[in-house]
């Protein structure tokens, strides 16, 4: 890290380039900070019945857009590794039936061109937030790519993997702040809210906050969704699962469908005092 | 640190003692899960004029506590010290005439009986939250605490030094989450919000959230208030200053008094969803 | 990261699994608990006299493998990103004129057999200790790897990322420490050297210290080369340029040749004292 | 913390200021550059026995020092809190008998006198390098202080604690690195040995290592004290008591006599190559 080269080492994503908010359009949906997106389902795609299952639940408690992973990256060799294209396919048929967009993550080069084909918004996981030639891959498309924060990445070293993707040709870039890790171990990792209106202020790009992986611990999704709200976020992004006891991965964090439609109540009403619109899809 | 022990290391401060929220009573305040306080005033007392001039704007504004450091623990020698018991006096001239009650750090066992005569609560800063000694030594009085989180105390430590106070025989203890140490410098701390949750859950007393000294930046103060205000904090203390940039500390991350009665309009709006209530002061 | 399964998630690196150290034989070079080697070079290839200088340089000093990278995994776009397949060919021919072996990063799953033909130990860096897809492509090869210490990695976290290369058929892993990110500044990483012995009890592999990327100072690289040997490092990897005040990267930390030597020296010294070989080649 | 005063916030203790190393005499014993002194004792004083059991043992060994804790600053109220004076006279005691002065640690700044009667060495812990209060009671005394790391202080923080003393018109500081938090949680603390080179460019000061803190674990206690002193360090502080398994505190990271014996006799080996005297007391 050249200290030289690194002051200068952002600029598409800055906030001196670019005065206006980027803005986002995904079929009916804009991205942007007007509306308000609540991006929800499982850690992982796990059936095809679980995925529907959860699509509906989460569209009627309205979310409007649909996650799961098909590919996931676990700290273990011996720990479930997701249903691969299989996966990406009950997707697809989730959001045929739901009409939700689907966000999922690449962790793969090689995978890039099919996972595009399947999703409507292509997630960076935090462990891939530096991985250079896979960002350098996803900015050739023109498709919206969510960019977590990598669990020990400053906010300047976050924006200068988000300018790859720019600098790269594509714009639609959402960033998303997913807890870092410190010493405090009660929660699985910190959520730096603070990193939402920092960011607000350095970059033109939407910010979302998922306190799922922010802290691990699913009493503490609700409370922190609402001050992600509070804090200025764009959007949300929660995992939902029918039955979290039973989840294959990170159901420790993971709501019921019915404590995430009471914590989308009281987001609305949230909302209203923020200023944000949340569009409830029929 | 004996783990045998750490497990059975606070008993009065937890949630499976004492189901129901500890309320604390200070003049005609309520500190609890109802009333929402604001505790503002100057890092640090500077002169009768400057503690006068900013108590009665903040109580204009609608803070029900007037803070202000008399010693100030400065990392440098070379810095400014603090006015010592004159600050102590100003500070009660403040509340002779605005009626609003003071909150002022104690640092030195010899000082407690002294800074105790002039506060209605003393705060025990993040520097001192192991400060067994001096715990021991507030225990003793009835008087109520405020006490800051250590910046690499785990919420579990943090709760050890809390068990202190209750078992020397001080039950009024109010918690202030005010930003742990991580790898992050853009921010002066990393203001842990999921701790506010967390301690809901694992203690029944009032949780309060510093965020002037948790961003160490006035931009991000008023997000992160609302933020906390969201997460379920009880109240919060904040820094105003009638002229930030000439203030002998903490300048950085001062509001000033418009901005501060800004905040405090946005918070009454957001208080009336998250259910609480925040009195106005004749 | 679901806590019953991570308590079974590594055996094949652990030393219960297998009692006696690991022994990867690299020509005539053995990477075990007897000899102590270190391996030297740039940070980047910049051209072939520069890769041609050093290789003769620190093969004179004592340094027994030869270090550079041709992909750079720059934090920003804008910084420097190496010279690609030709910066590989300048190794080969450092190589072929040296007779040192070379080690070399490989970061994208689709140049693994590329880097594989040229290298004789294949590096993982840091930000791709968690590239599940690069370590099971890496996996499939029988080529000596070494697998840096993520930045914000912890011990178990890395020991699961090497089980990956031994559970996909690779058992010549060598595990090198390269400082993590903490708070402290000063330093550009703090070099956690306590991990080596705690490696050495908990695994069978090879151990490695890079106090180059662990300090980021070159002030600091030889007391910490000698105070890793001094805990049971197996080896070093050390950055040496024969003009870091110009190098494309990393100049901040690099030695120059003549340092290089002289460290080399106090090294075979405290050998004698630690029992361990260094050989000197012709 | 105001940047710009902190600029310029140390200035006593920096080699800048003092070119040549700071000797301590303590009896006959020197603490600088040439001399290397190994502090080593149980982390409390448990009794009479206990004390002049560990000290004999420590000074056969040939530790120079007996350190042993008489206030102890447990994070639980109900943990052991130490023999307070009793302890002291023990610690008296066991120097009449084996002639080795002592370390002990001052919590309480009601405390000094005392504790500077019995000690030939006042420590300040981790938890009080901040407490500036006691630095300054401390900075009145000629005795020698060691001043420990806080846990989550940067260099530059301990070194404007250490100049509090120096201001106050004590020079004879001895710094003492113990580990400071990380994310890691494999050991107690993270040892940062970087810190020793970096603080003997940046002060004059003599630099001791604690390595039992600074693991927590005693198998790594050996490894750590020998890097330590290939560091460069100038003494070392371990825990050791005659019974770790039944210590009052800390007897996870206390070695046993045995093993302390086998230690020094590494140490001195190692002192060789380092240029370092080791003094055997008689």
């Amino acid at each position: 890290m050249d200290n030289k080269t690194e002051q200068e080492s952002y600029k598409l994503v800055s906030r001196e380039y670019q005065r206006q908010d980027t803005q986002i359009a995904i079929k009916e949906n804009i991205i942007d900070s007007n509306q308000f997106h609540v991006i929800a389902g499982p850690c992982a795609v796990e059936s095809k019945e679980q995925i529907l299952e959860t699509a509906w639940a989460v569209k009627e408690a309205g979310a409007t857009f649909l996650r799961g992973g098909a590919f996931k990256p676990r700290s273990s060799p011996y720990s479930f590794q997701g249903l691969g294209e299989e996966g990406l396919k009950y997707l697809a048929e989730a959001r045929e039936e739901t009409g939700l967009p689907v966000v999922t993550e690449v962790m793969d080069v090689r995978d890039v061109e099919l996972v595009a084909f399947y999703a409507d918004i292509i997630q960076v996981g935090a462990r891939n937030m530096q991985n250079f030639f896979l960002l350098k891959e996803i900015s050739q498309l023109g498709k919206p790519v969510i960019l977590k924060r990598g669990q020990c990445a400053t906010l300047k070293e976050w924006l200068m993997a988000a300018e790859y993707l720019l600098y790269g040709g594509n714009p639609n870039v959402i960033l998303c702040e997913r807890g870092i890790r410190t010493f405090e171990n009660y929660t699985r990792n910190t959520l730096d809210l603070s990193a939402v209106p920092a960011l607000k202020d350095l970059t033109h790009l939407p910010v979302f906050v998922d306190p799922s992986h922010g802290t691990g611990k699913r009493e503490l999704v609700a409370p922190m969704a609402k001050a992600a709200m509070a804090a200025g976020a764009d959007g949300l992004i929660i995992e939902v699962h029918p039955n979290p006891e039973k989840a294959c991965s990170d159901g420790r964090q993971s709501l019921n469908p019915k404590d995430f439609a009471l914590l989308m109540q009281d987001l609305r009403r949230l909302a209203q005092v923020m200023a944000r619109e949340m569009v409830q899809k029929e």
